[in-house]
This record gives structure tokens, C-alpha cells and sequence, in this order.
């Protein structure tokens, strides 16, 4: 991880007034303009191959009781440029290696009349334009609050988007794909209920923001490194397609409490012609921190089944008792209550789950409802709403270590907060220690509801830094996280990999909800995997949910070949093996590719992509030389192609294959798989035909 | 403490319609009236010896999104009558034993159309009452928001009143003595400068409220065990003078966010035709539960100095260093900062102050300033803005801690939070687990300027439960609290006796900043004491605060004498030795009754006392047979006159009196005092002449 290259050079320059200043890409085809308006106002744009993607676009911040604010009147005092390069080793990844390569360009202003100084740093790398704010150190700027941030992005025409309506609480939103001036028309559709959620504008938007262009050019507008501030939405002022920053606040309406020296979050622009090309973009990773975790050994990437479908789909509850109108802590007797008979995590049924993940070489288990407190864990602003040590009487505590153990299954623990964050913090290390004491090893926490304190969001700065607390504190526990309802990742797990997922998405649950969209994950690694891995729980084989529980009429909107191809499109260090265990050992032979497939990789090669359409990538496992491809198809069908051009040249294979059936479909045959062997080398040529809502999965072995 | 003997007798009646119900006190003299109006809404009155005193108030609470609330159509449906008396033994306190007797009437109402129910439960002592709304455990309440509190008092009358301007996060006001018709005039002048200050009203006031009614009755009107629910002010109906309930919202503006089965505090009417009778009551304890702890050895009732006075006066500083425009912990580097040659917490100066403290038998010694981040500390709504573990390269802890030990001096930590509650919980373990390492049994915490999280108050729902948080791990680390900017104290000490002071009030530290008035001393005793002990830190003997600090003009406007009285007069289990050791050495005679007086009691006797004019108590010293007496003094002068019959009657004493000049004053000549001894009887008959501002105290030992 330390073998660090730097080949670098800088210069400085001093410049008077308002003149432009330009800086390229390492390979000259991005190109970014720095000027100041005449009345000392910030302008950036941006071309690609001599193409203008981002029109001039003012920056700045507009402060809280400041008139002047940071938004003009500004000039420049100094110029430094500096070009980068390196190559890290993540410690788990799609790729072994990742070069860190770009040139910079800090541009120090000096606001005419207050004295005060920012920095507007630039890096442009190959695949995009990463810039923020910095707040030196200095006399006239020190605290500051942030009534909004006034960051432009001028599009050039009325992009086609998928896009997530803008949302202070909640990202669960099915994307939507439309031009940018019909957001305004299909946004209140677009906002669906949630148990948590406010949205503020019909023309904001989330990040990741996919679009493409007219002509083909792909964009992509998300932020890096998102520490101490408040997360970013954009608002589009869809007159003249312009999106603008649109922080979330916090209780007081404002947008951030600033100390010098400090600075923004990067703002992200990644741009290419070819999709492919922003799957395969590693900038949001290089704009963060080098790892500050020093002994990284305890974080593994990971397969888990878990105590968990079965209440998703209504089948079994977190809750143990119906006894009591609420339940209280501390007072309330479970020893003494009546069981409801339906309580998933007890001892019996869990020790089935580690069976059945032992067997098949799952090496975790999640189990959620484990703890006391879910007969009335949210929608009530209860503060004292869990405290995570204790157990239903139910669930053996020590019996289920053991009993993991002896099968060599490591347990996940789960602490839904219920959002009460200030009660989870205060139960935050004997909650570790508990967790150290009896084998987990890692953690899965949720914030469903709204947050307590009330008033503020789930992505203001203050509840941003609480995500950010509960992952330090776990980096000392050794204690890797999954974070579910908390704010989309940025790239952190750069310099915390024990971020080892997130929710921060519409995920598979909702497939038991209602039902998702089809081509829902061919738009997922275009938007909400920009920042990072997602818990997103695949390998739902069983599609009709009333099988499991006869009240839920959902249907899950993917072929059985498309949930295989899932592991290896929805890049995560952590996978859920998700489906009930009886629906596995119906689909032995489909299940074999879940067994089978990788969670860590040495490569990546991106076949095929368009979004909303399909994903094809190829992935080579970690140390090993097996590859996995996998294929997610879009709502219509489709035949895909490719060279497996990436196998090594001068040897032979094994491809097993898992695709849809000729009569597979989502919704009327989503069962219907064939799986067959091929032999196969650097120069096959393979073509697969994909269902609606269908895909293929593929596991490759040197023949020997 | 378990010495509790209950003669107790309950009897039920269903009551059918809106029958009035009546309960008398103990000894017949009070007596409340129960009834419901046509349209249900519940009514109380209250009357005194046959006079109204209460006139029939409203009783409800309105709910948020309810537009029934539990405000009307409500039924009696259950009445208990019962009789308490038992005594009590506080851990610390004026008196060794606690009588609390009283009759008890709990009314259970059923609301027609919605079949909630609710308890009203009155608690009717000899000398006032106390009332409460539960909510017990049922189907059709659960879980609800109160938008208001909407209990009523109705005055009889435009009462005489000692107020503060009611305010979500201050109660350091200076009290205003007016009709109560007056107070909407006099409002705007009552709210003078704070740090941190949100009124809410004009004709808004704090309790405790202290009245006289021009028929020479006393009333006092506060709240008691104030848990789990937002503090209480009062807002006046000054056209037909009932005040109304107002609670402190949360950042959403909301009251409360309550959980059946639950519990709002006690609201309390204090009753008297003798002032005297208002201080001796013991009321508010008595409706708090029993302690909570069960090893309290580890209490302890205090005096110390502190290395305070000197910054409070702006002759030394808190900081350290002025080198950096602001501070981030973990990253500023303190240890090469330069000094600013201000800092008061040095180690040399610290060790000076455990020599005094040493040398004159005071137990304790607090050090203000001692931990990194002064420099910036509040203000600034900053997150991290103290770690309570790191101390600035001048204070050396470990060193202290021996030193110290060597002199017999038990240090008091101080943890100042800025306000940021959060990142005081964060830290606090490691804080307590650091002051058990190095020595500190008692910690003052601060909690100067806004709250964070923004947009909560001082005195919500939320941040009271923090302070409770506070107190309970506290306890379990067997550490004492004095908690200044905290909600003002409700008897909550009798639960968690480690709550051994709080400010809550304007403090004597208001004398190094502009003055307070000369007979706030004689207020506060029947205003913020009604809820518990203040950490008022008396003792100041230097009253022309520029003989400290050239730049302060402020004066201290009490005599030397009524500075001594306050150790007798303010009841409190800590008391400060505030002033600076140099001018405690320049009055060693007068110094002596602060070396000499007790600081726990087994007797009190208020002999003499009438809101804003003056207040004398005699109390006898715990285990011993020394009594002590304080008396201090109004705006005029006055001459005192007692019998000193609380002596036994058949012993001898002599009685040392530290008392006013004939021409003392506490503008012109603060320190003319004179100290005289007498030899003294049960029988004795002593008149003492009281300057403006002024007063005396008295020890009284044994003749051997």
C-alpha cells in the first residue's frame, strides 16, 4: 500500500487581474478555464476534445450575515501548478494497483475591501475535473457559517439525466430518465414516501448525477471526500440548464459551520464519450485522503447470508413480543413477555443460517432484530430507542458465537439506530466492546426514520460528522462498517477501508416493497457506486414474494441470471447472499456461481456500458486467475458481445456460463436460466443473449 | 437515608360527571378544588386559610396534529385519596431529617371519542402544592408531541413579583421587582446582554416565581424533578393575570416528544403568610424520588478556591497562547506555541492556590483554564472545541495531582463544553476515567454560549436530558457535578445527591462585570434556591475590581460582611472561596468565619426574611454543636432583631459577630466592618445593625 511514486514538478506564478488561466489533462483532452468576472466574480468551464461540457460557471459561497460573502470582488494573488502521479494499492478494490495521475492548479483569491483569502484547487485528471475550496489560515476569515454554496454547473443542452429527486433524508428513489427540462414535470412523482424525507426544491436533484449528451458525451456530476460538511445536492435552474450547489442544512436552516483553516468537499466532473469509461473512473477515490488506518489486516472483504429476507418480505419480525403498546428500555420485562411467534433472530433459526452459510462457504451472517427494542423502533423521535448489547431472551448471545465458531462463520452485528444518533453514540463503545467480546467483526447500521436530534438530516454537516465518528471509532475497534440509511459514500473508504458498504440507494429490498425498476441496476454503478461499494443484497432467486409471505404482493423485477451477474456489476468488498436458504438448495446449480464468485479483485475491464441499458464487466479475482463476468440487461432484450480479449493470451479456460433462457423475463419468467460449459481463450468471441431485466453471470478457470 | 416509616391510607371512589373534588392539606389550612368545566376541560383551584390564592385554572396539554389534544371532553372516571408521611435523611443537606407528608388525590380521566386517559395527580403539603400529569400505559396514547403545555395559574390579584425574563437558554438575569401589570413595560430592560439568550415573550418570566399578594401573602410557583421533559416558564395573561405554562421547544419547535407510560414534572404552588416558611420548605425535594444511588460515601459537601476570580476579573487569561487567529485540537501545536504570559492555570500558580487553600483549611481547589482550546471556545458554534483530557504545556497534571495530594487538597476539575453537548458525551468516559486517574472528585461543567446541536435550547427536552446523562455517568464514576449554564435544578439532588451545585442564576462572577444589585441576594433565596443548591461563590473581599485589573470599572456591591453571610445564607453543600488569597490576607480576622463555617447541616432556622429586603438563618453545623448564623441586607439600611432560642436551653455559647460598620456601604465603604465576640443564651436578645447592602454573620460555639 506504501509503494508511492510521485513524479512531480510546480511552479509558481503571480497574476494581475482578471486574466484567464488554463490548465489541461495528463493527455491534453480535458481543458479547464479559470478567469474572474469583471466584477471579481469566479468563472470555471470545462472541454473535452475541444468541445466546451461545462459552459462558464460561476463559484463561491454565500455566507451567513455577510453581504459580500465569497463571491466576488475577488482577484488573484498567486497561481501554483503541479502535476501528480502515483500508484496505491487499495486495500481491497476492483483493480490491485490505482494511478493517482493529474495536474493541478491552485488559484489563491483575495476579496477586495475584507482582506480574505481563499484557494480554488483544480485537478484535472484524464477522466475528469475535481475542484474545491480551501480556507487558509488567516486573521479576517476564521469561523464562518455557510448560507449556501454557490457552485455553477452550466450544462451545454438539455442533457438526457437519471436522475434521484434532491432529498435532505432519504436516497431510496427509483431513478428517473429524463431530460433535464422535464425534471421539473416528473419530479413529484419522482418523490415517493419514505419513512424519513425532505425534499426542497422540484428541480433538485442528488449525486451521482449521470447524463448524457446529445452528441454522446457522457457526464457525471458527484463530490469527493465529503468530511466536516454538509453533503451536496444540485438544483437546476432549467431555464438556462445551469445546476447549482444546494447543501443540506441543518436545524437552524444553515448550510455549514466553517473554521479556517479548512475546506469544502471536491466537487467532481467526470466526462468521457465512452460509458465504460466512468464505471471504470477511480478519480472519487483519488480525491480522497491516503489510508490513515495503519494496521489494515482485520479488514476482509466478505460474503454473508443473514437473518434478513425473511422479515423484509414479511415472512418473519425484528420484534419479539406484541404484548405491549411500547416498549422501554430498561423497564419493559421481555424475560416476561408473551413471544409473538414470529420473531426471525431466534437461536433455532439462526443456528440454521450459520448451517447453511458453513456449508456453502459463506463466511458471514447477518442478523438483524436481535436486540431488544424493535417492537416500536421508529417514527416517534424516541431517543433511548435501542442499546445494542442487549438481546431478546430468545437469542443466545454466547451459544451463537460458539456455535458460528465451531462452523467457522463470522457473525455481522446490527445496530439499527431507529436515527436517534445522539443514543447511538452514547452507547458506541460498549457496543464495540460487546461486539468484540462475542466474534462480529463487523457491523451493519441503520438510520431509518428521522433523525434525533429533530430538526436536523441525515446529511447535514453535524449528522455527516456523526457517520463519520461512529467510522473512526470502529477503525479503533477494529470494526468494519456497513452503513445503511446514512449519506452516499465519496470515496472515504480510501482512507477508512473498514467503510466496507453502504445503503445510500434504492436497494433489493424494495424489490419485496413493491418492486424496482428493471434496468434500476444498470443505472446503480453510474450514480450511487461513483462514491463507493453499496450493500445493494443480491441473489433473489424466488421472485414472487407471496411464496414467502402470502400478504406481500411484490414481484422482484430481475431474472434469476441477472441477481448472478449482480456480484460481479455491483462491485462490493461485501455481498449479500440474501435470498432464503431453501430457495438456494431449489437453484443448486445456479446457486454454485455465488459460491463460487470473488469478492476482491486484481482487475476490472469494463466490456460494455450504456445506462439504463447494461453493464458488462469482466473481473479477475484477488491472487488468483479465475475471472467473473457478469451482465445486467436493461428493460429490453438484447444480445451482448464481447472478446474475452482480457485472459491471458497463451492460455485455455473454462467458462461456465448461467443466462437467461431464450423465454426468460423479469416479470412472466424470471426462473427460466440455462447454464453451459465452454472452452474458451483470449480471442473467443462470445454473444449472450439477454432477457428484459435479465443478464448472465460467468466464472472462468484456467483448464489445467 | 432508610429510616422511612409510611402511615398511609387509601381509599377509591368512581366519581360519575363533573362533581368537584376537593383536597386538603395535613393540617386543614390549604385546600384544592378539582372540578371539570361543562365542555370537560379540567380546573384546579387553591385557597389558604379560607382564601383564594389560585383562582380556578385551566389544566391540559395541547398535542401536535391533534386537534383534540388532551385539553377538554373529559371525564372523571377514577379518583384515589391517600396519605403520606414519612422522614427522610438527605445525604447532605440544611436539615438531617426530611419530613415529607402530604395528602395525595390522583384523578383518572377518560377523554369522550378518543378513550385516552390520563392522571392528574395532586400532592397537597402544609405549605404548597404540587400537581402532575401521566399518562399511563394504553392503546390509544403512546407515543405523542406536545405543542404546549397549557397549565394555568390564576392570580388574584396584580401581585407583587421578583422576576427574570422568561428565556430559552439564559437565567442569568438580574431580578426585577414589579407588579406583575408591569412586567410587559419593564420586559425589554430585563433582557440584558448574554452570550448566549432567546426570549420568547414580553410578558414571559422563569420560575421559581416569587409573589407577594398585597394581603401579605406568599407565593411561589416552580416545577419539580424536572426529567425527561422541557423546562417550564411562565407567560403572563396580564389583562386578567394568569400565567400559562410555556415550555422550551426543541429545534422543530416542539414542546415535547413523550412516551406512555410517562410523566411531566410536578408543577409547584408554594403557599405562605410567612415568607420564612417559603425558604424552610422542603416541598421541591419531597416530590423528587428517593436516592438513586446506593453508595453515596463518596459525597462530600466542600469548600474551595479557585484559580477562577483572577480570569473573572480579566487580570489573567483562560488561554494560553494569542498566536493563533483560532484553534483545532489535534492539529494546533501548543507545545510551540508562544505564551501569551496571561495564563492563569500554570503550574506555579496552581500550586500557590493549594498552599492557600492548604494553609486555611479549604478542601478543594478548582483550576479554570487548565485543558487546551480557550483560545476560540465559543462563539462559533464549534464541534470539537474541547477534549477535557488535554492540558496545556504549563499545567502539570500529574504533578498538581501530587502536589496537592502532599497538602491535602482534593482538585475540582472543570469542564467547560462551550455548549457542544454532543462532543462532550463523546469524550466524556475518557474525561471522568482522567479525573479518577489524576484525583478530581467533583467537576464543574460549563456550557457558555449557544447549544450544538444548533437550533436546540439550554432548557429543552433534549439538552435537559444531557445534563441528567451527565449527572447519572457521573455517578457511576463517583464523581460530584456543579453544573453552571445547565436548566436551573428542580430537587433533582435528592435522586442523584452528586449534583452538589449548580449557577443557574446570575453569580457573583456578574459583580466583575458591571454589578448586580445589592439586594439580589435576598431574591435568590426564595427564587432559583427553591429547586436546589447554587454554586454562587460568595467571599469577595476586594470589592473595586480595578485593583485587580485597571481595565475593569466594575464594582461589587455588597458589603465585606454581607460576603460572609452569603455562606450561611445561601444554602449550599459547595461554597467558593472565591477572592483572590492576597486579599483574604489582608482581612485574616474577617477570613476566619470563612475558615470556620460549615458547609453541611443538621439544623436551620429562618429567623427573619421578606423577598428584596433581607434574609436571616441560623444553622447548626453537622455533628457538631456550632451554630452559624447569616444575615444579608436589602438596598437600606436596617437593624436586625432575633432571639437566639433555637440554642439549647441549657448551655452557654460564645458568639463571634462579623458585622457592618455603623458606617459602612456597599457602594462607598464595603469593607468597614467590625468583629466583636458575646457571650450568649437561648435567652439572648440580639438587634444588629445591617448597612445597605450589607449584613453579618455570626459563629456561635460552646462555652467549655
Amino acid at each position: 500500500m506504501k509503494n508511492i511514486f510521485i513524479k512531480g514538478f510546480l511552479w509558481l506564478l503571480v497574476v494581475q487581474g482578471a486574466i484567464g488561466q488554463q490548465l489541461k489533462s495528463p493527455n491534453q483532452q480535458l481543458v479547464m478555464d479559470f478567469s474572474l468576472q469583471n466584477n471579481g466574480t469566479p468563472m470555471y468551464q470545462l472541454s473535452f476534445k475541444g468541445k466546451m461540457v461545462i459552459k462558464p460557471s460561476k463559484l463561491g459561497l454565500e455566507l451567513k450575515n455577510d453581504a459580500k460573502s465569497l463571491l466576488h470582488d475577488f482577484m488573484v494573488v498567486d497561481t501554483k501548478n503541479s502535476t501528480f502521479d502515483e500508484n496505491w494499492k487499495p486495500v481491497w478494490g476492483e483493480v490491485a494497483t490505482i494511478r493517482n495521475h493529474y495536474n493541478e492548479m491552485a488559484v489563491t483569491l483575495n476579496q477586495k475591501g475584507t482582506d480574505r483569502q481563499i484557494v480554488i484547487r483544480f485537478r484535472l485528471f484524464d477522466d475528469g475535473l475535481g475542484f474545491r475550496y480551501e480556507f487558509p489560515s488567516q486573521k479576517n476569515l476564521v469561523y464562518f457559517t455557510i448560507k449556501e454554496e454557490k457552485t455553477q454547473f452550466a450544462m451545454t443542452g438539455d442533457h438526457k439525466a437519471f436522475w434521484i429527486a434532491g432529498d435532505y433524508d432519504t436516497q431510496e428513489y427509483d431513478y428517473i430518465t429524463s431530460k433535464l427540462s422535464e425534471i421539473r414535470g416528473l419530479h413529484k412523482q419522482a418523490v415517493t414516501p419514505n419513512c424519513s424525507q425532505t425534499p426542497f426544491s422540484e428541480t433538485g436533484v442528488q449525486t451521482a448525477l449521470m447524463m448524457k449528451t446529445a452528441d454522446g458525451l457522457y457526464l457525471n456530476l458527484h463530490e469527493a471526500a465529503l468530511i466536516n460538511y454538509a453533503c451536496m445536492h444540485l438544483n437546476l435552474d432549467d431555464k438556462n440548464m445551469v445546476f447549482e450547489s444546494w447543501l443540506t442544512p441543518n436545524a437552524n436552516g444553515d448550510k455549514g459551520d466553517m473554521q479556517a483553516p479548512g475546506q469544502t468537499p471536491w466537487r467532481t466532473i467526470m466526462v468521457s464519450n465512452d460509458a465504460r469509461q466512468i464505471l471504470a473512473s477511480k478519480m472519487t477515490l483519488n480525491l480522497n485522503e491516503p489510508c490513515k488506518i495503519e494496521d489494515t489486516s482485520w479488514i476482509k472483504p466478505i460474503k454473508y447470508a443473514g437473518v434478513w429476507w425473511e422479515m423484509i418480505t414479511g415472512k418473519s419480525t425484528w420484534s419479539y413480543t406484541n404484548e405491549f403498546p411500547s416498549v422501554q428500555l430498561g423497564v419493559t420485562n421481555f424475560a416476561q413477555a408473551k413471544p409473538n411467534g414470529t420473531h426471525g433472530a431466534n437461536t433455532t433459526n439462526v443456528k440454521k443460517y450459520i448451517d447453511f452459510a458453513s456449508q456453502n462457504g459463506i463466511e458471514g451472517l447477518l442478523v438483524e432484530g436481535w436486540n431488544v427494542g424493535w417492537e416500536d423502533w421508529f417514527g416517534h423521535a424516541k431517543d433511548y430507542v435501542f442499546d445494542f448489547v442487549t438481546p431478546y431472551p430468545d437469542f443466545d448471545v454466547k451459544g451463537i458465537h460458539q456455535y458460528a465458531q465451531s462452523k467457522g462463520v463470522k457473525m455481522i452485528m446490527h445496530h439499527e439506530t431507529s436515527g436517534s444518533t445522539r443514543n447511538y453514540e452514547r452507547h458506541l463503545d460498549k457496543a464495540f466492546q460487546f461486539m468484540n467480546d462475542n466474534g462480529y467483526g463487523a457491523v451493519k447500521t441503520g438510520y431509518v426514520g428521522n433523525i434525533v436530534p429533530v430538526g436536523d438530516y441525515h446529511y447535514s454537516q453535524f449528522i455527516v460528522n456523526h457517520y463519520q465518528h461512529v467510522l473512526e471509532k470502529a477503525a479503533q475497534y477494529h470494526i468494519m462498517v456497513n452503513g445503511h440509511e446514512a449519506v452516499r459514500p465519496t470515496g472515504i473508504c480510501r482512507t477508512y477501508p473498514n467503510l466496507i458498504g453502504n445503503e445510500a440507494a434504492r436497494g433489493t429490498e424494495y424489490q419485496a416493497f413493491g418492486g424496482s425498476k428493471p434496468n434500476h441496476v444498470t443505472i446503480l454503478p453510474f450514480t450511487r457506486l461513483i462514491g463507493g461499494p453499496m450493500d445493494y443484497t443480491p441473489g433473489i432467486f424466488e421472485m414472487d414474494m407471496s411464496k414467502i409471505n402470502p400478504d406481500n404482493k411484490s414481484h422482484v423485477n430481475a431474472t434469476l441470471a441477472n441477481q448472478l451477474a449482480l456480484y460481479v456489476t455491483m462491485y462490493s468488498p461485501l455481498q449479500m447472499v440474501s435470498d432464503l436458504p431453501e430457495h438456494y438448495n431449489r437453484f443448486p446449480d445456479a446457486f454454485q456461481f455465488i459460491k463460487d464468485v470473488a469478492v476482491d479483485w486484481d482487475e476490472s475491464v469494463y466490456l460494455e456500458a450504456e445506462p439504463g441499458d447494461y453493464i458488462t464487466v469482466a473481473r479477475k479475482a484477488k491472487g488468483s486467475n479465475n475471472w467473473f463476468v457478469g451482465n445486467v440487461n436493461g428493460n429490453y432484450a438484447r444480445t451482448s458481445s464481447m472478446v474475452l480479449s482480457f485472459l491471458d493470451t497463451n492460455k485455455k479456460y473454462v467458462a461456465t456460463i448461467y443466462a437467461d433462457a431464450k423465454d426468460a423475463h423479469y416479470k412472466t419468467n424470471p426462473q427460466a436460466y440455462k447454464i453451459y460449459k465452454l472452452e474458451v481463450t483470449s480471442k473467443t468471441n462470445l454473444a449472450q443473449y439477454c432477457a428484459p431485466g435479465g443478464g448472465y453471470a460467468i466464472s472462468i478457470t484456467e483448464k489445467k
